[in-house]
C-alpha cells in the first residue's frame, strides 16, 4: 500500500542547540520511497551520513528561538504483516552475523536480569514465534498504555514493575524477554497507519524462522501500513532527535494518510529529436 | 544555492530486463536534499541498498515494453567551487585510507600505461593542484568535445589517441592522468546548473591539499551548482542505469533550475494541547 | 614498545554452547600485530566477523565438557600514553560522525540520569581533557577497587552508590560521567603490560582535542604498553567471550611480557634464480 | 586441512616508497587462521586497515635500500573444493546486493567487449555451472600458462589474442567471460597446496546457484588447499604489494606445507586458586 506520511515538529532552543535527527525515511528491502521533502525554518546547514545500524541522521544545529522541521514522505510498504506461527527459533549458530548484536542487554533492555521472568511469561509457547507472540500478548494483556507514566530514563525492568507505559516502553520489554530467550531482538520506530491517537510509533521485530518477523504489543492483532524510520537496539539509538543542549517540543503534528495507488507521474516531456 | 533537478527517462525492454539505477541523490558533506520524487510507470517493486562507495542504488526489473522513470529533486549546493592553487600534494602516506583505492587503474582508466604521458602535459606544474589543473586545461584545450565520437568501451587511451570525446571522456582522461601521477582520482556523475546542452554530467574530483577538489574538463572556469549522483573509480562504477539484458532509451529529458531561496513550507499545524 | 601478550582459557559446558568471543587483536592505527596465534582443544570449526565497531569476532559452539583457548600475540604498541592537559572541548558540531555514538547511554552507563553529578565532580576543571582527567582522578580516590564488589548487571549508577567496583566498573562510571558533559567516551578491553594482578583489562578513551585519548581510573599515572582486543560502548559489547549457554570458566591465565626490540626473523631464504 | 604457508620476500627502493601490502589472510567464512607472523627488517611503523572488499591491507613506507617482508601463516582450510555441476545461473535479480558490483568491467576484465566471444566459447552447456566449467576448461586447453607472456597492463583481451599469460591472465580471462555472461566473477589471490613451481597464485570464483565456487583454470582438477590472501574484481584491486615509486622485487620465496592435524598446544598453565 502507499501511504503518506509526516512530521511537522516545532523546536525551542535557548542557545545553539546541536541536535541528531532520524526523520528520513530509507528506501530498503521492507518499504519503498517514492517522494519526500525535509525542510527547516529558518534554514540552517545540515549534513547527512549513515550510522552503524543503517539509519540515515542528519545534523544540524538549531539556533537560539524557535525552529520548525518538516518532513513528509510518500512510502510504499506492506499492507499485510507476515505472521508465521510456526516459524522455529533459530539457533544462534545459525544467525547471520548482523543479528548478534541484537542478543545483547542495552540501555533500557537489561535482559541479563530478566532470564527467569521471561521463561515464567513464555510458559510453553513454541520455540521461536510462539514464544515471541507469547511474549507480545503478555505485554498486551498485563502492562497499560498510559501516556505520562513514564520517562526516558525508565527501563523494561521499570516498566515490569509499574505495569505500565507507552509504546517504546512495550517494546523495551518485548525485547528484554526476548533477549533473555536468546532471541535477537530489535527496535524500530516509525509510523503506522490508523495508529489512535496518531504520533511516531515504536515497536519491535525479532528474528525467528531465520528472518525478522514484526511485533507491536500496544495492538490487538497484526498491522500493517508501517513506515520504519531507523533500527536499533533500543530507544537510546533510534531518538527521533538527540539534543545536546536543552531543547523543548513546543508542537508536533503527525500524519499518515493512504495515498491513492496510482502514481501521479505528470505528462511525459515530448521526445527529444536525438 | 538551491537547485531543482530531475530527470525523465523513457526505456524500452524486449523482455524483462534487471536494472540498477543510481538516480537518487543523497544527502551527505558536500550537498543537502531538500524534496525529492522517484516514480516509475509502471509501477513494479523496488529495493534499494548502499554500495562500497555509498551510493544509493535502486534494483529493480523493467518489463517488457516503455518504461518512464522520473526523479525529481531540491537540492540544497555550493554556488561557487572551491579553488586553491596553492594546495600541495599529499604523498602517499598522507592520505587517508578511504582514497587509497582511487590510486588504482580501473576500466576506463589504464593509468598503469599513462606515466610519462602524464609527465609531458604537467611539465613544471606546481606537485598538487597545480598539476590538476594542467591537466584540465591541457584536456580542454586539446581534447575536442564531440557527441557521438566515443562509446560505452571508449577508455582514457583511446580518448588520447582520438583527441575527442564526451564528458565521461574527459573524466577519464583527467583521473588516469592524475592517477598516473600518484594522485587520487575519483569520477562524479550528477547534474550542472546551466549545462548546455543540458544532460547528465561526469566530472571528475582530486585529492590534494588534504582534500578532494572538484574538476570539470568541460567547461572554461570552475562552475558551482552541482549535484552528485555517484561516485565511482569510473564510468563502470556510476552509470546512471545498469541493465543486464537489452534495453533501449527512447527518450530522455534532464533539467536543472534554480529555485527559490526561501523553503516553501506550508503553514504550521494547530499547537495541539497536549 | 613490543609486547608479547597471551591468555589460556578453560571453558566447561554442560551442553553445546554457541560463544563469540573477542580475544583476536586486530593491527589498525594503535597497534601492529606482528605475530600471533589462536588456537582450540578440542578443535572445532570457527568462523570470523568484524562487528560494527570494527572488532573482530569468533563464532563457535564449544562442545560439552571443557575446551581450551589458547590465544597468544606480539604486538607493537606505545611505551607512553599520549597526556594532552590543555585539549580542549570539542563541540558536537566538530565531532566525527563516527564519534556521536559514543554520546550515547548504554546498559551500563546511564548517563542520561547522571547529568548533575558529573557537573558536580567535574568542578571548575577545564572543558575537554581537564574534566575527564578530574573524572579519572575522581573516580581512583573515591572508588574502592575490590574484586568480587560487582557482578554482570552492576552499572555505573550502581557502582557509584556503593562506591567499589573492578576495572569494568571503574570505565563505566568514567564513560557515564564524560557522557553526561557531551564528551563521547568508549570502553575499551585489552591487556596491560604490569598490571597487577595480570588479567584481561579494562578502560576508556575519551574524545576531546580532536582526538581519542586514554583514561585509565585504575592507575595512579597515565601508562602506555597496552593492547586492544576490542572497543564498545561498555562491557555489553566487549565481552571477551558472549556464551549463548551455561558456560563455566575454569581456569584463566594471562600474561603479558617485554619482547626484545628485534625482530627475530629467520636467515633469508636463498636467492632465485629467476 | 591445516596448511602452514608463508612469503619472505626482499625488495629494493631507490628512495622512500610508499606501499600497501595485502599479506595477511583473514579469518572469515572461508578459513580459520590459526597462527601467523608478519615481520619487516628493517622494522618500519606500520598501520592497517580493512578495504571495501574486507582485504586486510598494510601501509608502510619502505626506506631506501632492501628490506624483507616475511609473512607466515597456519590456517585451516578446506581440502576438497565444492563443485556443484548442477547449480543453476543465478538470475540478476536474485543476486545478493554484494555481488553485483562483481557483474561490471574492470580494469584487465573488459567484459563490455566481449559477449559474443563468451556465448561462443560456452556453446549449450548449461547455464550457471555448466557454463562457468566450460570457460575454465576452455581456457585451461586454448590458453598457454607461459611465465614472462605478459606484463602489469596485459588485459584479457590481450591474452585472448596472445593465447598465452599466467594465472593472473587465466583468471581475469575466466571472470570476463563469466561477466560478459552476467554471471558475477571475483579475482582471488592466495596460497594453493602443491602448486607448481610454487608461486603466489591467482584464481576466480563465479556465483552459481546461489554462492561463490572457486574456479581455477591453470589446474586439471578441481583442487581444495586454498589459502585466500585478498577478493577483488580484478589484478588492480588485489596486488600483492601496491608501491608509489619505484620498488624491485629482489627475492621472493612461497611455500606451503601440510601441517600436523593435531594443534600443537602448550601444556596448560597450572589452575589459579581463585
Amino acid at each position: 500500500m502507499k501511504l503518506h506520511v509526516g512530521s511537522d515538529i516545532t523546536v525551542r532552543a535557548a542557545t545553539d542547540c546541536p541536535i541528531v535527527a532520524m526523520l528520513r525515511p530509507a528506501s530498503g528491502l521492507a518499504q519503498w520511497l517514492s517522494s519526500e521533502t525535509y525542510a527547516f525554518d529558518p534554514w540552517v546547514p545540515s549534513t547527512e551520513y549513515v550510522d552503524g545500524y543503517g539509519n540515515l541522521c542528519q545534523r544540524l544545529t538549531v539556533p537560539a528561538g524557535d525552529m520548525r522541521l518538516r518532513v513528509e514522505a510518500t512510502v510504499e510498504t506492506e499492507a499485510e504483516l507476515a505472521v508465521a506461527p510456526d516459524a522455529p527459533y533459530t539457533p544462534v549458530a545459525k544467525l547471520p552475523d548482523s543479528a548478534l548484536q541484537y542478543l545483547l542487554p542495552s540501555r533500557y533492555c537489561p535482559s541479563d536480569t530478566l532470564e527467569s521472568r521471561a521463561w515464567e511469561i513464555v510458559g510453553n509457547a513454541a520455540p521461536g514465534y510462539g514464544q515471541v507472540e507469547a511474549i507480545r500478548a503478555w505485554i498486551q494483556a498485563r502492562i497499560q498504555y498510559r501516556h505520562g507514566s513514564s520517562d526516558a530514563s525508565t527501563d523494561a525492568a521499570d516498566t515490569l514493575d509499574r505495569r505500565s507505559g507507552v509504546c517504546r516502553d512495550f517494546a523495551h520489554v518485548g525485547m528484554s524477554l526476548c533477549r533473555a530467550l536468546v532471541i535477537p531482538a530489535r527496535m524500530v520506530v516509525g509510523y503506522l497507519h490508523r495508529l489512535e491517537p496518531m504520533d511516531l510509533h515504536a515497536w519491535f521485530e525479532a528474528f525467528v524462522g531465520g528472518r525478522w518477523y514484526t511485533f507491536d504489543a500496544t495492538q490487538t492483532r497484526p498491522r500493517g501500513g508501517r513506515v520504519v524510520l531507523a533500527y536499533g537496539r533500543d530507544a537510546a539509538d533510534v531518538a527521533f532527535i538527540s539534543n545536546y543542549a536543552p531543547l523543548e517540543t513546543v508542537a508536533m503534528h503527525v500524519w499518515v494518510e493512504e495515498a491513492p495507488p496510482a502514481a501521479a507521474m505528470p505528462p511525459a516531456p515530448p521526445r527529444p529529436t536525438t
